[in-house]
């Protein structure tokens, strides 16, 4: 590993060559060259949260929430360690293109270990669940996979969003999340912690909200006490995109966008997504930032991007070719990881399915066909997608079986036609659900219906949920086929918990990426058993739960919660302990507690 | 078959039995229930272009200009055999379940036989293309397959838009389209005349434009003079979907809805796709209309309904179960109609590919993973769609060819995310380009480039084209891989005439279907010739023809056009002619005499 304390001087050389106008311009997500001191371009902002996203082609990995209830350090590093791998990949064939655009750098943005605080939060899914201790056993294998162990950072990670974030999307930018020291300590902050001491992560991302009173991306509690002082963080930190701006415009904490600007930097904010320091040298000429300050920020940048190799044209990740995105190998992976993903949370003892048995199956649901269900957000573009009805089809075609499809519904409104009536396509699962020996139901949600605030297609929950229902259209679908099918399995895809509830055998698959059909068949037919377990409480009902904006953790997740949960956390069925109740079952015993090693989180399976 | 007299005399008895008011309500598409004389809810509007539309799970076959490039009556009837089995299977299933909704009968308004007359036509895709001989032959062929030849009309196919019904879909509503009478009677109104005579279809639409300053739907030379005296048509005729609307209030002709009722119904339109007949009633009181002209028109309607077997609950059709859509049998059928339908425009030798020469494989572009390039419009939706990636991914596999896939850019826009630079994905298109042996280029449009006035989508040129490019974005793409590919095959998945012009070879896949991605690396990998020709001529240019508005055929089609074609009518390479150019040439030759027997196409073919 390259020594950080070399880099710094060698950031500070080419920093004290730079004029404070060329520093102040450095500290922007979209930092211009200068051409005369030998710097490109360079844009910071890239994503790589289950995959390298929003750049093209990539490996879909299974979503956050769904790598996470692998439970599984080993593989979590594995696929961040690929991840890198295809990121570099990509830059190479793209800045040798004279690509130099968002979404293309080595900084990435991820993992997010925020603590899923809620389940009503609609970006839970990018989250490792709700334990503290299994984000940050997660988080820090994730960064060191981003990371490398080469002597140059193979991508530069990110902890974000520091710190106290769950929701709700709708009041994020004027948020203040109120949490007491116990909360801060014992849940919001070790994962973060994790991250920089033993993670190194090179880059930590402030919050929009508020923590407390303060604005996280000027919080001098969070960023110079906790993260700097106590924590000894020696990375950047970068701000969320256009949090800065919230500063004056929504928290009201400043006046003015020079204010804000100070405000951040002085608190060892160094970088910003957003547009808020272009009034960085009015801040100077007002007096409200000195140029020690500017300095101190360019520097921590330029170290970063030396640590990358990115001013080293022998750097050995240079040599990684284009082809080394999307290969089969990492294909593979994806799909091992899906199969490890998915939950099975009930079994009635029709799974695994007996293919002698089967004349014909019905594969019924709005997210039956779906690339959306299985992308979940903040990822990248698969060649691959296997959807649920493509990979059941492809076990069901080796078996002689016959395949019956029908959406059933749209994901959330009443019909799939403005001509029509409501419930257009029910008539059409009832027949193909009667016409079947068992019944698929995929449902669920995507991130059009559990997002981001702002994320185009929240047209029906604005982000966040409003309960731990899916959509009206989904229910009167299940209803319908509970009634008609002679055999039924529910698959859901979504990230957070939800109460589906009427299938005599239930997966939740997660959103599962590009493999995400292959690996649901082969657990429907036996081929491998389901391996999840959940990283989060199901709940019954949100009524169960205190108001979505109260932060305190009473009553919130498995450490806390005072009722009884729908799931516990920890929970998932296979099926050696049920298929062979005896001697196997220890067997199975045995495997879960190897694989939970060392983590709280397996002691929270019952 | 049914006699129709038999079933005319049955209709009359049950029509005396009913009110005027009761006559009335059944002159409308979504004709309600007369539940005191047995008579069921029916809603007339159903689809069924080149598979069940609308509906749910259907058999895709390719669009229908694609399906004219097939030139083979035979095999057009049997799909349009199969599209009747589906709807009956369906109607089945829905109607068992009480869905009797729109998309759900058996009077289907298929096909659309109007002439493209000019290739800016955003619907010219939904038609046979520009010759009245061979679009008569198909119509005729089509409606045999829809109508069956039981006891029963197998379904009740319908002959649109009648007539001289071409663009611009902006002015459709108030347009009069002006066409002598040799245009008119060689041109325009041949392929109805077959329908009507020869097919003996049971139901023609009428057209949303004037025709020589009458309104098609109330037209007394189309619809009586014509249609029913010349041609002795004795189905019933259907309004385009609120034409008589227009009356009023587009093409000003009259001056309220009992006027447009009056003048549809008086000329001997039936049955009103719309809401102007809930006036006929007032048009009754205000002295507009005869109750004889009211009967005249239910009578027709319900004899139509009784030719279905719709009130014999004996019917053979009864009997098709709800399994008997989407079945393999169907697909393959697909699979083969699309394999028949691609053109292969041109060849350098490139295709077809030989796989032991080839490692890497690019496919890159908007359309290569789309599936709203397999569809076309007036589509259903398939259960087993492979698109253009997955097509050649499976065969690449089984060669141990490595597959690379970028999107390239946007179908239309710039940019494929808003915070981007323009030609965000160039860069990757490019480094793949260059990575790979050989480039398949999958660009083209979609039916929201081209497609009906109204469409959703319809964003890039509202329904019609502006010109015979495919969009600027792919357009660059195409600079760029001409530039780094080793060698280059565009694939256009489209429905019209485009000049695309800068690969080695050159396919055009027309929007082919479900099976499009599986009849196209067929066609590459050389298990299968292309076999398509071109329905229609291709020009260089629009400006080598007459303005869009101008409905006369001087200086249009291969039968007037006086320019030099990029393409002429009836055009398509094979690999069997210019593979082996010398015995088997005669053999090439042998197989285009046998495909085209009988029909003026083929003579049109060089």
């Amino acid at each position: 590993m390259r020594n950080r304390n070399e880099a710094r001087k060698e950031a500070e050389a080419l920093v004290s060559r730079m004029t404070t106008e060329e520093k102040a311009s450095q500290l922007k997500y979209n930092a211009p060259a200068i051409p005369r001191l030998g710097i490109p371009a360079y844009n910071w902002w890239n994503e790589v949260l289950h995959g390298v996203a929003r750049a093209g082609t990539a490996t879909v990995f299974p979503q956050a929430i769904g790598l996470a209830a692998i439970f599984d350090e080993e593989m979590h590093e594995e696929i961040a360690t690929v991840i890198a791998e295809e990121a570099r990949a990509k830059y190479n064939g793209q800045s040798a293109h004279g690509d130099r655009d968002i979404y293309k750098g080595l900084t990435v943005w991820s993992p997010n270990i925020n603590i899923f605080r809620d389940p009503r939060w609609g970006r839970g899914h990018e989250t490792y669940g709700e334990d503290p201790y299994l984000t940050s056993r997660l988080g820090v294998r994730f960064i060191r996979g981003l990371q490398g162990d080469g002597k140059y950072l193979k991508t530069a990670a990110c902890a974000k969003h520091f710190a106290v974030h769950s929701g709700p999307e709708a009041l994020r930018h004027s948020f203040d999340a109120r949490a007491d020291r116990k909360d801060l300590f014992e849940t919001y902050l070790p994962a973060f912690e994790a991250a920089v001491k033993e993670g190194e992560v090179e880059s930590v991302m402030g919050a929009y909200n508020r923590v407390n009173g303060e604005p996280a991306c000027g919080s001098k509690t969070l960023l110079k006490d906790i993260l700097r002082d106590q924590w000894g963080f020696r990375g950047h930190v970068v701000s969320d995109c256009w949090a800065i701006r919230d500063f004056h415009v929504n928290h009201h904490v400043t006046g003015t966008a020079p204010e804000s600007a100070a405000l951040a930097i002085h608190n060892g904010c160094d970088l910003n997504c957003g547009n808020t320091y272009l009034h960085m040298m009015q801040a100077v000429q007002e007096g409200l930032v000195s140029e020690e300050e500017i300095t101190r920020a360019c520097v921590r940048l330029m170290t970063t991007r030396i640590l990358l190799g990115l001013f080293d044209e022998n750097c050995a990740y240079n040599a990684i070719p284009v082809t080394a995105t999307d290969t089969d190998a990492h294909a593979d992976l994806a799909q091992r990881a899906a199969e490890k993903s998915m939950v099975l949370l009930k079994n009635d003892g029709v799974l695994p399915l007996d293919p002698e048995k089967i004349r014909t199956i019905a594969v019924i649901g709005p997210n039956a066909d779906s690339i959306p269900a299985l992308e979940g957000n903040y990822n990248g573009t698969s060649s691959r997608y296997v959807t649920f009805l493509e990979g059941i089809r492809a076990c069901a075609r080796a078996h002689g079986i016959r395949v019956l499809y029908s959406l059933g519904c749209h994901l959330f409104k009443d019909r799939t036609s403005n001509l029509a009536q409501a419930d257009d396509r029910l008539a059409e699962a009832a027949m193909y659900a009667e016409a079947a020996d068992v019944t698929v139901a995929c449902v669920g949600l995507d991130a059009g219906l559990e997002g981001e605030e702002g994320d185009t297609g929240n047209e029906f929950f604005s982000g966040d949920k409003k309960d731990l229902l899916i959509p009206e259209s989904q229910r009167k679908l299940l209803a319908v086929l509970r009634e008609r099918a002679k055999k039924l399995v529910t698959v859901t895809a979504a990230g957070s918990s939800l109460n589906v509830g009427v299938g005599d055998a239930e997966i939740f698959a997660w959103y599962p990426g590009q493999a995400g059909g292959t690996a649901l068949a082969r657990i429907l037919f036996g081929e491998v058993s389901p391996g999840g377990k959940l990283p989060l409480t199901f709940y019954r009902d949100v009524s169960d739960l205190p108001p979505f904006e109260d932060y305190s953790m009473k009553n919130r997740t498995y450490r806390y919660f005072e009722g009884v949960p729908l799931y516990p956390f920890g929970y998932g069925l296979s099926y050696t302990a049920f298929a062979v109740p005896d001697a196997s079952a220890e067997e199975g015993r045995v495997k879960v507690t190897v694989k939970n090693t060392g983590e709280r989180a397996g002691d929270a399976v019952v």
